[in-house]
C-alpha cells in the first residue's frame, strides 16, 4: 500500500461551466467564487449561477500540485485579527500514525507550517466575533456565497414554500451571517489552521448543505485514493468532508488531505485515539484523547464529531433494542463506561475539551452514539436521552463561545421524522442538525443512498442544515469512487429538494432553466444544467448518439410523432393564434363557462 | 427487428426462496402464491413470507414456454358466473400493427382464444359484483395475498403509523375487499379476457402497489426484449405492467405479453389509434377509437388510461405554462380539440367507452393529460381544473359499474405534494389515486428515479393507492433491463417505506427480520432478505470476497476492532452480566438519577 510520490486528481471545470469570483464589500480583497453555466445562444437566457464547492480544482487550466497544497487564503485574515501565535506545535509520533512499519508508512506531507493558536486562552471562533458585533471575512464570504441568483429572484417571483418556522431571508447580508452565528443557529466551521479553506455556512436559514464522508479503514485504501476521494467528491458538490479513517498512517493521510481541501474537514478523534491504544476501548484515556484532539486542532481539522452525549446512565436503555448501538464512536465510548463502570469521560472533560475547540476554532459535531440503527429503535427512550444530554451540552459548549452542530439518526421511518427535528430544535436550542439519512426502511441493502435519500429529502425541509450522505455500500463495503458520486449527487437532489420546499428564494432558478431547456429541445442546456451532465449526456447518447439528435425536437421515448412537447409546443402557437384564446383563458381562471356547439350526431355525456 | 420464434425469458428462484400457495375458504380451489425466505438455522426463526408479483416464473424449475402462455387459472371461475359469451371476435388489420411490412412483422400469437364478453349488455366487472354483494374468488384471492404475516403480527406488536384517515385493517377478510371495491375504493383490474391474470388490487387501503412500463418505440426494441422486460419487472416486484408501445406491431406484441403475464396489464389505446391514423393527430375519430378499445379489451388488456379529462376548455390554461402539456396522449386529445375546436371525443363519448368497459371488465386509469411537467407548473390551474373533471367522470364510470383509478402528477416540489393527495380524494370520492412519482426537482436528469421515489413515498405515505415507476432514463432514453430494475426496486422501496409510515401491520416484519440479521452478523440472510439479494451479494464481496467472511463478525466498514454491532452485542452481555442493570435501566426510564462516585482527578462538569 505505498503511494505515488505524486498523486494525480482529477482536475478542469464541468461542461460550459466557468468559476467566476465576487469581491467583497467590507472586504474588498474576497473572491468568492461561483460557477456560471453558458446556455445555448438561441436560448435567450443569461448564464445560470449555480453555488460552487468544488475548489480550485475545477476552474480553466488548473495547475495542481497536491505536495504543495491549495493557496492560503486565510492567512492575511487571520493575521489582521492579530488574536493568535504561531507555536512549535506537537510533533508526530508513532502512534498518531498507528505504529505503521517503515514500509508501509505514507510519506509525510513535505512542508511543515508551524500551527497557529489563540493567544491567552481566548476565543477566536466565529461566534465569539459573532458576539462581539464583529463582521469577519468568513462571514461575509458566506454572506455573497449564498446569494446566488437572491437579487435577481426577487424581481421574479413571490416567496412559494412551507419552512416550518425557519427565517431564510429574502437576501443574506453579513450582518445577517453574524447574527445567526451569534445565536448558534449557524456554524462556520474554519479551523484557524486551515487557511486554504473556502467558508461555508451550515445553519437552517441557508442552503441545505451535504457532507461525503471518505476514509481508508483497517482492510483497505491509501493516501491517493483518499484524496482524490475528497476531490471527486466536492467535485459533484460535497459541501464538507469527514475524514473517518480507521486503519494505518491516519495523521499522514489526513494532513495531505487537509492541505488540499477548500471544504470543511470533520474527524471523529476518538478513532484515532483507539488505535493509539491498540484498539483496546478499555485503555483509552482522557489524556490519550486531548492529546489527540490537540494534534488534530494543529492540523487544521476543522469540525470534531464528540461522542460526550453516551453516558453510562443511557447504556441499560440499549440492551433491548433490535440493533443495539450502531455508531462506532458510540459503541466504544459504551464499552468504556461499562467497562469500568464509571461516567464517559467525554462528558466529564466537555469544559476542557471546549477550551482546546475555542483556541483554535473547531466546531463541534456533537455525535448521536445512540441513533437507532434500524427501523425498530428509531426515536426511543436510548436516542432522545441522548440528545436531552447533548442540549445540555450545547449549552456548555455555547457558555465557551464554541461552535456547534447536532448529529443526528439514522434508520427511522418516515412518520417519525418530523419528531427529531422537532425536539432537536427544542431541546438543543435551534443549534445546526446534522443528520445520516434517516433511511426510511431496513430491507434494501445495495440502495441505502436511496433508502436515506428519501428521509434526507424530507428532514431536510423540515429544518436539518446538513445531510450526511449514504452512499449504495452502505452496511455492505467500503465506497469506490462512483460510491462517492452516486451518493454525493443522490445528496444534492434531497438537499435540493428540500431548499425548493422550504421555498429559498433562489432555489428554483436552476429548475426552471433546466425545463425551458427541455421544453425547447436545448439539449445540450439540459444535460449542462444537469447535477450530472456526463451522466445525463451518455445516458442520452445510448439510444440517440448521433450529434444531429444534440438539435432533434424529438427524444427517443416516442419518436417525432409523439413528441408531447413537439405537439404541446404546436398547441401553444396554434392556440396563440386563435384570436382571444388568451382572454378566453381568463375567462375560465375566473370559472366563466364557454357553450361547445354539438353536431347533431354527438350525444350528450 | 425480426423476433427469435421462441425467445427465452428470465426464471428460476430467488435466493433462499420458495414459491408456497394458500388455498381459499369460500373458493378453496384457489392457489394464492406467496414467496418464503428461509433463514440460517442459527437465527431461530421460520422463513419470511413476502408478497410475490413474479408469477410461475420464479417457481422451482419452472418450464416456460412462452408460446404457449401461461396457465389460464381463471377460466373455472368466469365459467362458473355463467353471464358471458364467447365470441368470434375481432380479427387482425394491417393497421393494427402500423401497417408494418410483412419482412418486420412480429408473428402473430400461435394459439387464439375466442374471445369473451358480458351476455346481453350486462355488466361482468368486479365493482358490479361486490355492489351485488358477491364475493368473487379475485377477491378472495387478493385477501388472502395481502394478508402475508398479519396474523403473526397482531401478537407481535402495537399498530404504529400515521394514515392519514386511510382504513388499513389488522386483517383483511374477503368481506373487507368487496366492501372497499364496491365502494370503489379498490379496484381489481382483471379483464375476462385475461385469464392468466393472479388477481391483485389497487386501493388506499392495502399494499401500496407499484406499476413498470415498457413498451418498443417508433425508434428501438422488439417482441422479445418486451415479453422478457415484463418477465423481469415482476420478477423484482413490478405489481401491474403498461404497455406503452408506440411503434409497429403493437397488437401483436401486446398479445405475446398479455398471454405470458401473470400481473395486470395496463394500456393508453389512444397510442395505438394515433398508428391507425398514420400519426395525424387530427385525424383521430371516435370510431377508430372505439374499434380500438374493442380490439384490446378482447385481447384481455386490464385498464385502459383515458384521457377524457383534457376538454377544449382547459387547453388554454396550459399556454403560458413553462412545460406545456407532457402527457403524450394529453397533447394528442388537446391537439385534436384546438384543430376542430371542438370537444374532446373522449369526453364526449365517455358513456359509450363505460358500455365497452363493462363489458369486458376492463378497469380505468383516467389519465392526467395536464399533470405538471416542471416544478413551475405543479399544482396550477390546469392541473386541478382537469382533476374537477375526472370527478365528474368517475361518478359517470361508477353509475355504469366500471372501476376507476386516477392519475396523477408529475412533477411536484414536496411542499405541494399532500395538495394533490388531498384534492384528489375529496374531488375523486376517494377513487384510487395512481401517480407518477411525483418528481420533487427538474435538475437531475439521469436520477430521476431518485428525484421521483422521494416524491412517490411522500404521496404513497398520504394515501396514493399505486406508484407509477420513473427510471434513470426518465427524459433522455428508452429503459433498457438494467434500468427496468433500478425503477422498479426503487420503487419497492418508496411503497415499503409507505407502507410502514402508514401503519401497515405487516410491513414491518421483513425490515425487523433483516435487521436482526445484521446485527447477528447472518450475511446470507441479510441478502437474502433484502429486494435486491444479487446486488447486496456482489457489494459484499467486491470488498471481501472470501466465503468466510459471510460468517465473520465484522464487515469492510470498520474492521474488527471498529465494529459497533460486535461492541455492541458484547456491551449487551456484559450488560446483562452486571446486576441489577435492566432494574437500573427501569429506573432512568422513570428519570431517576443515580450517583457515580468521581475519583478526586476528575473535575465536576
Amino acid at each position: 500500500m505505498t503511494d505515488l510520490p505524486i498523486p494525480s486528481v482529477t482536475t478542469g471545470p464541468l461542461p460550459a461551466s466557468t468559476k467566476v469570483f465576487k469581491p467583497g464589500v467590507l472586504h474588498p480583497d474576497l473572491r468568492v467564487p461561483m460557477r456560471e453555466i453558458a446556455l445555448h445562444p438561441s436560448a435567450g437566457e443569461p448564464a445560470v449561477t449555480v453555488y460552487d464547492s468544488s475548489g480550485p480544482y475545477t476552474a480553466e487550466g488548473a495547475q495542481i500540485l497536491i505536495e504543495q497544497g491549495l493557496p492560503r487564503l486565510r492567512a492575511p485574515w487571520l493575521a489582521a485579527r492579530a488574536d493568535t501565535e504561531a507555536y512549535e506545535g506537537r510533533h508526530v509520533q508513532p502512534a498518531d500514525n498507528g505504529f505503521v512499519s517503515a514500509d508501509r508508512l505514507t510519506p509525510e506531507y513535505p512542508t511543515r507550517h508551524r500551527p497557529l493558536r489563540a493567544q491567552g486562552g481566548r476565543a477566536v471562533s466565529q461566534i465569539a466575533y459573532a458576539r462581539a458585533g464583529i463582521i469577519t471575512p468568513e462571514m461575509e464570504f458566506v454572506a455573497i456565497r449564498e446569494n446566488l441568483g437572491r437579487a435577481a429572484m426577487r424581481e421574479r417571483m413571490a416567496r412559494d414554500g412551507e419552512s416550518f418556522g425557519a427565517a431564510v431571508p429574502d437576501f443574506v447580508t453579513p450582518e445577517f451571517v453574524r447574527n445567526e452565528v451569534a445565536r448558534g443557529r449557524a456554524v462556520i466551521p474554519a479551523n484557524i489552521n486551515h487557511p486554504e479553506l473556502e467558508p461555508m455556512a451550515i445553519g437552517r436559514n441557508f442552503l441545505v448543505k451535504i457532507n461525503a464522508n471518505i476514509g481508508n479503514s483497517a482492510v483497505t485504501s491509501s493516501m491517493a485514493e483518499e484524496v482524490e476521494k475528497m476531490v471527486w467528491a466536492i467535485r459533484w458538490g460535497a459541501d464538507t468532508v469527514m475524514d473517518l479513517s480507521t486503519g494505518r498512517n491516519i495523521h499522514n493521510i489526513r494532513e495531505w488531505i487537509i492541505r488540499n481541501s477548500p471544504v470543511p474537514i470533520g474527524t471523529v478523534p476518538i478513532y484515532q485515539a483507539l488505535e493509539k491504544v491498540g484498539g483496546i476501548a478499555e485503555d483509552l484515556t482522557w489524556e490519550i484523547f486531548r492529546d489527540t484532539l490537540i494534534e488534530q486542532a494543529e492540523q487544521g481539522v476543522d469540525y470534531f464529531t464528540i461522542h460526550a452525549g453516551v453516558r453510562l446512565r443511557h447504556i441499560p436503555l440499549t440492551v433491548d433494542r433490535v440493533t443495539g448501538i450502531v455508531s462506532r464512536g458510540g459503541s466504544i465510548m459504551a464499552k468504556w463506561c461499562l467497562h469500568h463502570h464509571r461516567e464517559s469521560f467525554l462528558y466529564e472533560h466537555f469544559e476542557e475539551i471546549c477550551q482546546i475547540a475555542r483556541a483554535y476554532d473547531v466546531a463541534f459535531s456533537l455525535g448521536d452514539g445512540l441513533r437507532p440503527g434500524s427501523i425498530a429503535d428509531a426515536n426511543d427512550a436510548a436516542q432522545f436521552a441522548e440528545l436531552e444530554t447533548l442540549g445540555e451540552l450545547t449549552r456548555i459548549a455555547w457558555r465557551h463561545d464554541c461552535q456547534v452542530m447536532i448529529e443526528g439518526p439514522g434508520h427511522v421511518p418516515m412518520h417519525k421524522i418530523k419528531e427529531n427535528m422537532d425536539k432537536q430544535l427544542e431541546i438543543c436550542g435551534e443549534a445546526p442538525f446534522y443528520t445520516l439519512g434517516p433511511l426510511t426502511t431496513d430491507i434494501a441493502p445495495g440502495y441505502d443512498h436511496i433508502t436515506s435519500g428519501i428521509g434526507a429529502a424530507m428532514i431536510g425541509w423540515f429544518g436539518t442544515a446538513m445531510l450526511c450522505y449514504v452512499t449504495p455500500k452502505e452496511h455492505l463495503g467500503l465506497p469506490d469512487r462512483d460510491d462517492v458520486k452516486t451518493g454525493v449527487i443522490t445528496y444534492k437532489i434531497a438537499a435540493h429538494a428540500a431548499d425548493l420546499a422550504k421555498g429559498h428564494p433562489a432555489a428554483r432558478l436552476r429548475d426552471d432553466a433546466l425545463s425551458r431547456a427541455r421544453f425547447e429541445f436545448r439539449w445540450e442546456d439540459q444535460f449542462n444544467l444537469s447535477l450530472d451532465p456526463d451522466t445525463a449526456r451518455s445516458f442520452h447518447d445510448q439510444t440517440l448518439p448521433k450529434e444531429a439528435h444534440k438539435l432533434a425536437h424529438f427524444c427517443s421515448m416516442c419518436g417525432p410523432k409523439f413528441c408531447s412537447m413537439k405537439i404541446s409546443q404546436d398547441i401553444r402557437d396554434e392556440a396563440r393564434a386563435q384570436a382571444g384564446m388568451s382572454d378566453m383563458a381568463a375567462k375560465y381562471r375566473e370559472g366563466g363557462d364557454l357553450y361547445m356547439p354539438m353536431p347533431e350526431d354527438a350525444p350528450a355525456s
